[in-house]
């Protein structure tokens, strides 16, 4: 089972909101290729990889665009890979606009979002779709699962010694 | 200068909502060609039809799509015809994501955005485009324009009428 | 690798929206089970049900709700399962509400969310992921995106014949 | 009657802006924990919390929230306790994500919501709640709704007096 | 302590809505007062009904208004009492301009806000406040929530049984 | 004809942002008296205010709350006076909840809402109310509209002459 | 002082929704024309209409418009007395886009904007504004303002016998 | 054919919002008049430049406005010139109020509106629409397509040699 994940990002500029979806990637060691991929400005790139991504060894697309943000629908539109939109935050209702343009998707066509900014939730869920077929992944979602449990429950705890002085 | 008319349909159900574009085309004596041509689902043919759109003669594309609404802007990517779009009415906040996902275009690629439905608006921009190089059109929509003026005089008349009885 | 999709409903009046997600499967050939349980009504069953979704074989879990619309984050919380939310149409700005309920999930707890009303999509979405470890879903999916593009195809060539006359 | 009152944070980010809420009830001498408990990262403790309230003593349990911000909805679907919940602020439309996630609850379980980043209120609503069963505390309301009437009369006098120089 | 409940309609044209919240009392024994006062219109009455409230052997107020929904934050202006605000359905994006004028109250004076016509949830809120002081209340919540466990389970049953003939 | 204009204010927070409409009123000769009076923390005050405020020499009522934002529709219904209503920025998508609860109004106490943070405006409003029995008052209101067009105009040659260099 | 108000429709089809207004001037016994002015369809009526509105004996402009509503705006650049405006409802967001276009007024002209399809509060806005001048014209609103009273108070009595059977 | 283009700005403080619009139009060459005019201050100049801007060499009428924003839709009544608006950024959620006040505008007197502060895409469009009649414009706006192609394809070329290191 093809166990690469793309990062294609709509512009450079949405590098830094998507740090956090390259480094859950890593922790995960899941390979990813990052791209920037414009499906306004270089339409034909997006086509030729949405079409051969399969082909190439990946198994989930996760696409950051912000505004209009088509660009995980228009890559849907190439392949049958499971897409991830991450809309990216805007000045316009703090990223209302990327949102419905990624989530509203026409009868057929899927795309799945997650938040505003959600980039990290987005590798996770890349994760959570590869580990059906590797549950050597499975063990590490659920290491940090168990891990995040442990960090809310250390800071419950610190809160209550506080409380307590 | 190109005088042909290409309106896209995202899906064949919004033709009713766009049977005042095609009115109104035809008033103004303008040819064109209605299509119903998928962003998602078609996406090859949206390619090759706004890629071609220039040398096929249109002068203007007019888009109507709803929800994610990303045809406008995949059509604008292929080619450097004014593309105008018309947002179409949906059940999500009364087609602001139809609206949000085709005017906010990113920098480079510019859509056109008229009114939700706002189908006949359309078909007047892409009159009044056209008009640029043809003096006989102008004077058509100079006529429109004094028609509406005419008939929005005549109601303010009969309301006048009405109140002195 | 598992195939089983769970298909879970907050509350009974969901069926009829979530049909053509279950029509979906269906046609896919893909094994699921359709399940009521509501986040706030039966939340012991909503986390026994979460917690063993994986041993008890299911790859993947569609969950529908509307308003607070909770339910999809819930099960997310006890599995490492990919969970699809489709957000119900409600009264409050067409769904507003549910989307962002659903979609907003904080770091380190995906949802997949899909569009407003979205069933369809969702069963997709879930052929697309359960496809990455079975070829013969993969050709199904792509025999569905043909049948759609042929469908538009013949709608647009419909149209331009009716044009023509 | 149990006067305690649970302060849940569902992440202890949410600390600074619930201060306002701790001072509050220190104020009104009410007896109170603050505790980190995520409704998606430690949903065990969640349960056990919200099951358990009652018997520990507590009256009334106030949940703050942000994005999805289920953690009201999820305490109240384990407790019959009357459960105050304060939508945090977010870059999504100031907060209107947290506060349709917290306020749209379905029918059969209320969540009693406070204004955006209101968690001084939510703790005035906690005293008012207690109140009943305590009218020293009742008198503390009293004075309060006093003290904050003359504040403002002091304000506005000092205004007139500035105007009148 | 007081056991009386009062539901405080701003408009009689807001009774059919707030009906599920007058049986729900009715359904938990709960006694109360049905009034139609407008914050607007009788603004003397809305003063005189709140100042008197507690000494009348009021123990929760219920205010259900919509558009501009004054109702709720007027009456907690003159009492201590918890005053649970239900805003009301209106064209204007579903309620929302009811939600925020109830929610958003200033600091001091909270008013706990239930889902858009969420009369019933008013009701079991205000049984849970008043169910503090009244252990055979509580114990009416707690088989109202075994019952609705029991619907939902029941209907998750009958849809199981369908999908395995 | 009474020619003072009261401005009263929900919080001396709401002073610097309506400045503006405190030096219109200036500039335009108007009396008049800002008060800082909370419709709710000191409800008898807003009570005793508007109900005195015709006899008390006033001719317009301008007040500014933000949130949300009873003030305009509390003193409203306290008077027949014209009520002008300003609707303070919040972080809530901008003031959109100030707007709402503001304008929002029942048929039979209608406010008269100016932009939001458009205090200057309700300055004017007030003034041209005014003006309609105060011939040099409407003098002045001509002469500010002329004042605007020259200044605008100026901005407009600034603007031609720097191209021209 | 004038006395006449005009109320100005952007359509005739907004003369529906403004019979409320139309009936409460009549009630109010304040002379009024009506008349139908597009701010895009009859520029220039619109323009002489309001520039000589004052010298024609009007003393407030009522302007109902929908959508882009700019009617209100347009009319109030060309004179000094007070335009009031009131925001058509149409299906997007329940009428949000008329809000905003009317509401949000530039700095130095303002509209006294009322509820979405709130003309029967234009009326009384108006009449508000008149009997500055007017003590007759006072009288009879504070006879309406006993009668709205009076009204409620019926309704609660009925109400409350209601409830007493 | 008529090549001009006019940018018309509401405000002096629209300049800096619309540089990227002036150095677009600089860019390809195209010649422009910027005018500060306003649609509320200055009526009479909007109406008389509009009314002659199509015998004075203009092809296109650029015309960027804030909040209530009228300037587009104003200018638009008085030509049949296609007018392109630019909704400006404004704190009401972003520049949702100038974005419906401009795109909404009711039948008969389209504005093509691009995003909010889309101005460096209002001077494309403007291009696109004078490429009509001028294959040199043409042939620059197809080279400017290929360099934002270039250009992006740069970006992704280095990201992927960043991750290759």
């Amino acid at each position: 089972m093809a166990g690469k994940v793309a990062v294609v990002l709509g512009s450079d500029s949405d590098l830094p909101a998507m740090e956090p979806c390259l480094r859950a990637l890593k922790r995960f060691g899941i390979p990813y290729e990052a791209r920037v991929i414009s499906a306004h400005r270089t339409p034909a790139q997006a086509e030729a990889f949405a079409s051969a991504a399969a082909d190439n060894g990946f198994g989930v697309i996760i696409a950051a665009a912000g505004k209009a943000a088509h660009l995980a629908g228009v890559l849907a539109a190439y392949t049958t890979l499971p897409v991830i939109g991450v809309p990216m935050k805007t000045s316009m209702m703090g990223g209302l606009d990327s949102l419905l343009s990624m989530v509203q998707m026409p009868s057929g066509i899927p795309v799945a979002c997650v938040a505003v900014d959600g980039g990290g939730n987005a590798a996770i869920l890349a994760a959570q779709i590869l580990a059906l077929g590797d549950p050597a992944l499975t063990e590490k979602l659920r290491e940090h699962k168990a891990d995040m449990e442990r960090a809310v429950m250390e800071k419950d705890k610190t809160l209550q010694e506080e409380q307590a002085k």
